[in-house]
């Protein structure tokens, strides 16, 4: 094989939008400290300059452990230019706004019956957040059409589709997609399917094959195999036995996690309703549904998921700023673990290192059928140097479709709301949410008021 | 111009089937003996034999009068073959099942809060008449594929765009397109305005011209025009004036027809919200929607409309009987008017008489985006010589287009299901239908069964 | 009746680009002058102002004439910026050049064997020709774009799809639109042997009704009709008896006029080989076919159509020169008899006054498959007030969209090489027009050159 | 891992239509053996019956080989029943008639001036070969149909786009698709001139990335890749280089080979002249276009390739029925070398056993823009458990487009004459073959007549 071209990249510039946060900013470190085939430059900005230093120090701190194969050296930025100026990837993993508006996106609409379990996605929270989020995006557009134009800009933050969406509506030549990992969840049910009821251990994740059709935590799949096994009389026969008990597949059982779990009961019993797999985590799954999985705090526990509460995540993130700082001292060390997370794989693909097939979040092209084009979908695509391909879909049936296709046309209402600040349209998509099915007309328009009000700060264009 | 072709078509034979109506026989007999350009037979076919008679008796008193410019021979016939063999044109107009079924779609709902303005196309009325339809209408194409594969079908009856479905998956060469009235409608009201607000008497229906998108019975206007005068700035200073206080445009303000009046109130709430102009009654309209318009028999009051009771169906189809004898016995005649009806004209722009535009129910080529092809969608098409070509409708704003869809997709589970005799695809259409908003899956599910029950007698097939 | 809206609109605002030309001038001035719905002013602008003026001074003695029903003032601009300003209408026809490079567009290519009857279409000629008027088209969109946005455009230059798509690619909002009159020609054709074949005389050119679908020059009809006859057999009987000996149905056989003339013999050889009518003249049609038509001037000979020799039409502008002089003082006289053009039509209907269906040259959208987008082609459209409907008009059968879809892309090509000033891509289309068929690529390269050579005027921004 | 699924899958059913062939029957026993994740059984049928028996018996020698890894039982069956019945994989490889009616396909033409390199795909012969084979592949389809429609179908014979679109065309429902090893001469040739320019050794085939977009054997790539290395530039480079003396690329250069090899200087001429890679051979592509490659034997020698004269293919197949000869007696052995082709990748991932990308062709979907639905198109897809997925393959420059389009819609009027047995339409395509472009239409009549006669046999239905 002789001088075969050695595969490795070194330089590669990466800019992190967010690059403050604590829980997606130790990931990448990690994952890029594992990584060999790649070495290069990580720029850290956020509206926190302080928190970005303290993720540069940690990053620089890891690169120095001689565990850490892929050498990369870390810098916060004060502004978002200098951040992004020639990057070869972006990554955008942001809060939009705080907890304290995430409290009145999710606690609000309580008052009219309407609960949440996450609230950041679709249902008058998601809707709100939506908003919220959409001008800071109109802005990462700007400046990576001026400052990053050819940069590949991989999108983390939720929102999901609207935040794709107002990326490529501000600079349609962006080359952004979106990643998430809700997907894997399923994927790993499967694995745990595999071994509880066929006796296969030890399947890996991304074994599984699956075609994905929907949009971000709204996916299908219709067609699933682990080798050359068909994995939809599998999970027909675990709907059959766990559907009304549930079945936890996760490992980690830690009962601080509890208020992310789920036990599957919503996907089964929408297997049992329509057919084929929904392949997201109850707690999102059932946000996009009317609100026969979320009528009460009670109907949740029956369903077996949970609310989960912001002053949860906030608690949460007081430990996590301590561990910061603790990593910034070198107290504590980052473990060189594998984190589940896909990111290393696509950039790898994305460098031309090895092609690879995954889920993402892109606008449609043809990869799904009578969705609007530019609406973002998420199915399969074949990443490759410099490229992404989308894979045909194929087609919803029709009662699928119908529930999708009315999360689609909302999205694209709050966008063009968001970016055109017509309020009256937004509220058209706000009153169209499924979860807002039982509020009377008079009632949403109070709510939705009241909620704008609540973000008020992050829309003072809008006035 | 010497022996220029004279315009006159003889012997077009016509099947009508549900030809012991009355309603639209009478008004098919009218029509035929106004128009002198065309005669010819019509073959009236009904279940009750007995109906058909007594109209073909009166369809010849009437081609006897002086007055009658259009010769016709009227039969009645036995067999559905006998009127359909080697027909010109087939007119579809039948009451699906009895009013005995019809009250139990309207009535059986309101136990559960889920109250019906007429119950005959969507809402859990309109789907469970759907799937006692669709074996008639599949019937229908079967013999017309074997007797007149080349007739051109007109279909009035409802559930509009299920019975139009229905004739093309069957039979996909089928030349089938669906009529309605409910946009004249829209065009009478705005030459009501013309009138009363701009002081321009006398324009006649025909000459307001309108873009039409949509599905049947849930149309929308985005264009509109009287001569060089764009409609929208009348139409909604209209709506600034007449909102609250509602406006009735309807020349016969008989009491007896006030349970199919409205005020249009509910069509200038929903301009106030979309920003277009919904072109049916508001009767029909106010079904489409989440239930805000249909909460409670005050709420109906309130926007100015009525609930129809189908005992008041009951009651009107008696008078009916009585008059049809006296015209068969020919102590009543009928009165050559005008019906306002648009048969004649697209029948004679079929035979090649002269072309003409108007809005019509036909499966979805390029007439619309981002709607299934093959879906029924209504808009406007050229019809002439044996030929109807769509023409381009554009698109409709994504709030709007949501609320379509979700119906046009709910209508295709429909069809899909009373072919395939699916029901639990029947349901999830049933369940996601906007005016169940507010019924709890479980109770859904009591009245879908319920439901069935009541029209079992034409779901034989289904076990 | 009443006061009903008087169906009258004055002011209207036409802006004539070309507006010293020697015909179309005066068709529109008669035109105007005939129609007593409309009324306003022209301005005429063109390079020559001296010949705008000589045309103005025309239009205002027309005006003055008491026959004149539509009262109009003429004004010539110097500047085309005076001419566009606030204008509702906006016609341009223009010969691009002089006849001195149409000249070389025409005859050059007789060197390498290539003959061309028209050269301003397609072929080498009409290619070149295409070259030199997109940067004249490209200025009037942008013109337009900054002086009358909201304008309808109404385009009567060749080579019209490539004029049309320039104006669409540089200002794509612009509402603009080609009329051609080759189709009325197989119109004609279609009355004369209506009474030739059946004895129906007197027909109307526009009672004959066409589903045209193609592209300008090279359309093709595949349904026809008049009243309830279909006239395919009739075409098709005439083939037979008049494919040999040719058939000519020009009212004014003047034999000044024989060298546009043909005998649709070509048409005729057409429809025997492809079953489907082209619906342009003869020596339009023969340009867009491999050479056999055109294959030598005894070719051409034999099948009864002429080669315009350029010297023609240099001859006989001459004589329009000098008549101009006599219609400007007086001596001679417009005569208001109908023209034949559809111009006045279509500008009333876009005023609201009438809907009118013609065929015309638009950006495909929905009215043709599977040729791209944004190309232009011609089918029938319904003109209503101040919007343009597409109707579909279905699929061309493989073999003749074959040949249809070669020329589309060619003149995507030759756009996109204009615009770009991309000579390699405009060789590209140059070889691959059919005329070019015979010619060897060492021999075209020197072609293209020589002809680039002769209208380099209009080229001066590719070097 | 414990007991992770062990990856093999036995008893895989081949039925292999014509099976008694000389060359694809020894590569698919070679792969076979040399596979050792599938065993099963491959049923070989032939209109040589005796040919499948001796093959058979190749078969059984090559599993009986210890070095014979996967192992597989061969038959021979007297009917394509027989061998069909159950299968899970079809494999199609014939010669459509004898090498006699090939003699004609490729030298008749040369009477009139026209030179065919191959003549087995577009051209005349390829014209006439494709109406010889239409019906066979009916029957195929037919008898798919019947006997094991869930096969896949893999096709390997040529014209390739013809046999497959027949197969959908019969049986829509079909799995079936056409692989080609075109391609895999392009992915060759980089990884030489990766060798040659760049010094970067063994680089294999399957690493070189493509993007391929066309129809077989007139391929493009718009974009490839090795690792992170785009490849234009040393495409653009090799072209700069070698255009002129050609670029020997082959390691095998076996005088014997000869009249199938070319120096890519067709390849390159085309890179110069439209700017994107040609991927298939020059014998093959210069087939495609004007006969400007083809002009004469000496242009042939000019452009460094060779005609290949069906006598050389006559001598050949004597030496290689020797060989088999020896085979079935075990004088002589089959080598387990590495035959190159792809066939076992694809029937493995198909099993489930490893995702597999590569191009194939397939009725276009959504792959390719503005090309018909259906028609056959070769792009890269994703091949995974019982799946076949389009990558999204984008849009061809409109140079290139048109002239695959042309021939796109030639194959189109090809199988659409081929089975309704429609000569006129036979015969526009043939004549509106870019090879055909210096002959007359009268001449083009005779050839066409003279080569349907030479292939009666084949069209006996045609009269």
């Amino acid at each position: 094989m002789g001088n075969q071209k050695k595969c490795k990249v070194d330089n590669v510039t990466i800019a992190y939008l967010g690059g403050g946060s604590l829980g997606w900013a130790h990931i990448l470190i990690t994952d890029l400290a594992m990584e060999e085939q790649i070495s290069g430059s990580v720029r850290l900005y956020d509206i926190d300059y302080d928190a970005a230093c303290q993720n540069a120090a940690i990053g620089n701190n890891v690169t120095a452990m001689p565990a850490s194969k892929g050498k990369w050296s870390y810098t916060a930025t004060k502004s978002i230019e200098e951040a992004l100026e020639g990057a070869d990837f972006v990554i955008a993993s942001i809060l939009p706004g705080t907890f304290k508006e995430m409290h009145a996106d999710v606690h609000t609409p309580e008052k009219y019956g309407v609960y949440q379990s996450v609230g950041d996605t679709v249902g008058p929270g998601g809707i709100i957040r939506s908003l919220r989020t959409i001008p800071i995006y109109r802005d990462f557009a700007l400046k990576i059409k001026e400052r990053a134009p050819d940069a590949w800009v991989i999108n983390y933050t939720n929102p999901m589709s609207v935040c794709v969406r107002t990326l490529y509506e501000t600079f349609p030549q962006i080359k952004a997609f979106g990643c998430c990992h809700e997907v894997f969840g399923t994927q790993d049910l499967l694995a745990s399917l595999l071994s509880k009821l066929r006796g296969i251990n030890g399947v890996a994740r991304h074994d599984i094959k699956m075609n994905v059709l929907g949009i971000n935590h709204f996916t299908w799949v219709d067609k699933m195999s682990y080798l050359d096994t068909d994995l939809m009389p599998l999970y027909s026969e675990a709907v059959g036995k766990f559907s009304e008990s549930g079945y936890k597949h996760h490992e980690n059982n830690d009962p601080e996690l509890s208020v992310f779990r789920d036990s599957n009961i919503v996907k089964f019993d929408l297997f049992k309703r329509y057919g084929l797999v929904a392949a997201a985590g109850d707690r999102h799954l059932a946000e996009f549904m009317p609100p026969s999985y979320l009528e009460s705090p009670q109907t949740v526990k029956d369903f077996g998921f949970a609310l989960t509460p912001v002053d949860y995540r906030i608690e949460s993130r007081k430990k996590l700023v301590k561990r910061r700082s603790a990593l910034v001292s070198g107290e504590e060390k980052i473990t060189l673990a594998p984190t589940g997370e896909e990111g290393m794989q696509i950039i790898k693909a994305l460098l031309g290192l090895s092609d690879y097939v995954t889920n993402v979040n892109l606008p449609n092209s043809t990869q799904m059928d009578n969705i609007p084009s530019h609406a973002i979908v998420e199915t399969n695509a074949l990443f490759s140097r410099d490229c992404i391909r989308p894979l045909e879909a194929g087609k919803l049936p029709d009662d699928i479709q119908n529930m999708v296709v009315r999360h689609v046309y909302n999205q694209e209402c709050v966008v063009k709301a968001g970016l055109e600040r017509d309020k009256p349209l937004a509220f058209n998509a706000f009153i169209n949410d499924p979860l807002m099915a039982k509020v009377s007309l008079t009632d949403a328009k109070m709510l939705f008021d009241e909620m704008l009000e609540s973000t008020k700060l992050y829309l003072q264009e809008w006035e």
